[in-house]
């Protein structure tokens, strides 16, 4: 596995997002957000992604020139219409529009519609830290979960993130999908051909499965919880309120009609709204309290857990956050690490695009 | 075992309220709120607790003529100090806080400090409903959980509740503990001699375990996910996220810290807070949307997801709010049917303030 440095794949991103027509300013922020998951070790939300995301531009079913605009708001809500964006561009938009909201009124609350796949939600719950504020990012996405009971695909892996400043210690940064696994997650055990746990996935008859390439023959991810006995049913009503949140609110699709991601497959024909859905939150802490008193006893919270006994003394109870962290540390001294599969993909696209993949 | 009238109950619970000395208004509040766990069938959180709230009066740690009061605010927040009051009294008080806010920001979001045990968090979620408002109501709690790899206890089961309306649909409600199983199954367990499932429970060394009183011996609940593998670092996740909404924000007690429920164990001699915490959520669908689209997609969406094909033609697929209605609708015409250890617990409780138990 080859590794490249990080401003390298990063002004490659760029390129390639200006190749399909953004300006200047999208493609630096779409290439910021897509570059983040590479530096953070969620692989499956990066580069690898690139193509895709150019497969649906030549689809028409990305818009690179589009008019983002608050369609409908309240002191501390919006709704906007992404227009067919990236969800790489419309969604630092849109949690701009919230931060700006809570500026004035406390808290800021985004639900946008029309959108595409966005990336990681902690980049964008992040991006509230600075203004000392809680950020919160969550998305729809198309149905490869079985809500408990159910044989259907009917929601997607909707993950949701929450990003908490702290005074002297890192921010927290929650950042999950409501199923027990990940598709990511999924994806790495198919190329390692190895089997998948019991609890992450139902075979077509909604019997348990191990098989990594089961949604292929009409498998689907379990909610977080697995199974009734272990909560599915809670993995389930979370997986929901994204749903709701992010496409409900905003007008766009939700359930078995949010569109896939993959190019190579139509987006349902009778749709309920438009494109994805994403929400977002901020909510200033001085709205609550002072702010020195909230920070400092988010040191107290963050460190307390830190130094929480652990079961093998090896293995530290964890603070959310920690671990895209390290990565980010690492990868932005060492390099990112590319699958071959990946770096093939990649080069492909430069070929197409007329750009040259560095290294 | 015996059932009673929801209405007699409700009348015993208002005036055992009456008798520590909450007014008539409190009194009948916290006693809708008490009665509501019973009539949903979350028998854990209803009458069984009755004797418990005031075990605790009698040690003065609750206050049952407190003062009530923001303490903090801005247009679309405030922070309560709820001067040690039942959770059943402040609760409802805190969401009318949140729900007044969202009239005029759009959105309301209520920290609460200083409080007490609240009851069902699906109760004050839905108290938005009837104002075409989405609710949400957490709550932490004394801590039984251990966070992914931590052999100590750092977190409560710490619920979320969320209400969203519909237009012809019963709304969804949603209202759950952020670990594997609440505390309330491992009581139904303990009573009926039965082992728990595996992923529920860890013990005192942080292995597995299925010991339903595990907890006595310094055991764990286990966050939603029960392991690493399956998960628990998300439910870590979503009960952090709880405490520090509810705590960090509002000034209460957070992660070891909060004080426990139970009379005979007293609260930690070095509180970083005041009582429990609460937070709560209210948002106008009309500041998103047009009311009458939102609800009519919300029934759309309500319909799709109870007809996606069942795994088992006779287990449908549910919505959240499903199973409490059916249980408050049977047990509005048949009675609330009570153990006979709750029975006789209401007994003595009858005696010891001078009141009849109904039946």
């Amino acid at each position: 596995m080859n590794t490249f440095p990080y401003h390298d794949l990063l002004i490659f991103a760029k390129t390639a997002f200006q190749a399909i027509g953004c300006n200047d300013t999208d493609a630096q922020t779409a290439a910021n957000v897509l570059l983040a998951a590479d530096l953070s070790g969620v692989d499956s939300h990066g580069l690898a992604r690139l193509s895709g995301y150019v497969r649906l531009f030549k689809k028409n079913r990305i818009n690179t020139t589009p008019h983002i605009r608050i369609i409908h708001e309240s002191p501390s809500t919006a709704t906007v219409d992404a227009d067919g964006a990236l969800g790489l561009v419309s969604a630092p938009k849109a949690m701009e529009i919230a931060i700006h909201k809570a500026n004035t009124a406390g808290t800021g609350w985004v639900a946008v519609k029309h959108s595409n796949h966005f990336g990681i939600a902690g980049y964008h719950a992040a991006m509230a830290l600075p203004h000392d504020m809680i950020g919160i990012a969550m998305t729809n996405a198309s149905p490869l979960v079985a809500p408990t009971f159910s044989l259907s695909r009917m929601l997607g892996t909707n993950p949701m993130a929450f990003a908490i400043p702290a005074a002297s210690e890192p921010p927290f940064i929650a950042d999950f999908a409501t199923t027990t696994a990940a598709n990511g997650k999924l994806e790495i055990l198919q190329r390692k051909n190895q089997l998948a746990p019991s609890g992450w996935i139902q075979d077509a008859q909604g019997a348990n499965s191990n098989n990594p390439n089961e949604l292929a023959s009409g498998g689907a991810l379990l909610p977080l919880g697995s199974d009734r006995e272990h909560g599915s049913h809670k993995g389930y009503c979370l997986g929901a309120v994204v749903d709701i949140f992010s496409a409900v609110l905003s007008g766009a699709n939700y359930g078995p009609w949010v569109p896939p991601f993959v190019a190579f497959l139509d987006p349902p024909n009778n749709p309920v709204g438009e494109g994805i859905g994403h929400f977002f939150g901020a909510m200033r802490v001085d709205a609550f309290r002072p702010k020195e008193e909230f920070l400092q006893h988010m040191d107290n919270w963050i460190q307390t857990f830190r130094n929480a006994s652990p079961i093998h003394p090896n293995q530290p109870v964890q603070i959310p956050g920690d671990a895209e962290r390290f990565a980010k540390n690492e990868r932005l001294e060492h390099g990112i690490p590319l699958v071959p599969k990946v770096v093939d993909d990649l080069k492909q696209l430069s070929e197409e695009l007329g750009l040259n993949f560095p290294g």
